[in-house]
């Protein structure tokens, strides 16, 4: 609880950092004790990177995914495969993939995904600009990795559809059983899902 | 885990917000790709407000608590009984009482608890500065809120010691089982301290 006795800048530094993702009053003020007993030099440098990463950083205008430079590191990589192209809602969703180093060719960010609802259309969406890339790039296989929630699925699904008569070759990555997995604790749509998606073995 | 495909001024992000306390790597992240996608001038907000924090903030001249202005909210606070101080080993300490609402009088924040294999004595915190309260301010009693570590249990002895010939009521916040507490699962130093410190109660 912030009090009377917290003086207004620290009141001022918590009020911010709680509406961080994570983070309550709790840890918000915790946080904010450290860097007001830490060396000046180590909050003032967190305080550039914040300010840095506003003003330098933009997205890619090959991928949309974010970039300090011209091209994205990836699009920059001359060890990429050029003909795949991953498509992803979010950059969050492109940093999970590359952590787990299982692709090496490019992405596409869409930014967001299909919402009517909420009035995200086609337009609101780098789509256009996918289909640029599919005209400009040689591309061999398109990758669609959106997220298996009602928005992800409905960008796929329009994907899917858009790209149709293309002569290009169009994949969806698995959904299933999360490794570690119980059956038995696993939500009923993924099994449905892991069930359609099965493959024989021999 | 950050990658190549993280962008440098995103990764130097990453690499402040992970010294927190509290943030692992993980939730770092997170945070970054929140502030990547929140408005500029939330960021902004928050960066000026750590600058603030460190440029503005200072220690009370009285009790040395923190503070903007020149004496801090609590000393300023006429409301405030100035016949008792009780004595806190950090900012943090004093947070936490205040936040109760249980103490009503002044404070006097030694910035550190002696620990003489540390290298920390007596001139290392602000014990003289207490004994210049005591002939100046009319107090009528100490109480010494020291945490019950070595460390605080070495400074609340040497306190004890120290003010043994003044005039001046010394009192020692209660040590115990803390409320919801099971006793099973209470240390047993703790269960001991709560015995001798039982009170009657007819």
């Amino acid at each position: 609880m912030v009090t009377k006795a917290h003086p207004p800048t620290l009141r001022e530094l918590i009020k911010h950092l709680s509406k961080l993702p994570g983070l309550g009053e709790k840890s918000a003020s915790r946080i904010a004790m450290h860097l007001l007993r830490a060396p000046a030099a180590d909050a003032e440098a967190l305080a550039q990177a914040i300010l840095r990463l506003k003003r330098e950083i933009h997205t890619c205008p090959r991928c949309f995914h974010f970039t300090d430079g011209d091209l994205c590191a990836i699009c920059a990589d001359p060890a990429r495969r050029t003909g795949e192209i991953c498509v992803v809602e979010t950059t969050a969703d492109l940093l999970a993939l590359e952590e787990s180093g299982a692709f090496r060719g490019l992405y596409h960010v869409l930014q967001g995904a299909l919402a009517p609802l909420d009035g995200v259309g086609p337009d609101d969406i780098r789509i256009r600009e996918l289909l640029e890339r599919l005209e400009r790039e040689e591309v061999r296989e398109v990758i669609l990795a959106t997220n298996p929630t009602s928005e992800g699925e409905a960008t796929a699904s329009y994907l899917m559809k858009l790209l149709e008569q293309r002569p290009v070759r169009v994949t969806r990555i698995a959904y299933g059983i999360p490794m570690g997995g119980d059956l038995k604790y696993i939500d009923k749509v993924t099994l449905e899902r892991a069930l359609r998606g099965r493959q024989q073995v021999h």
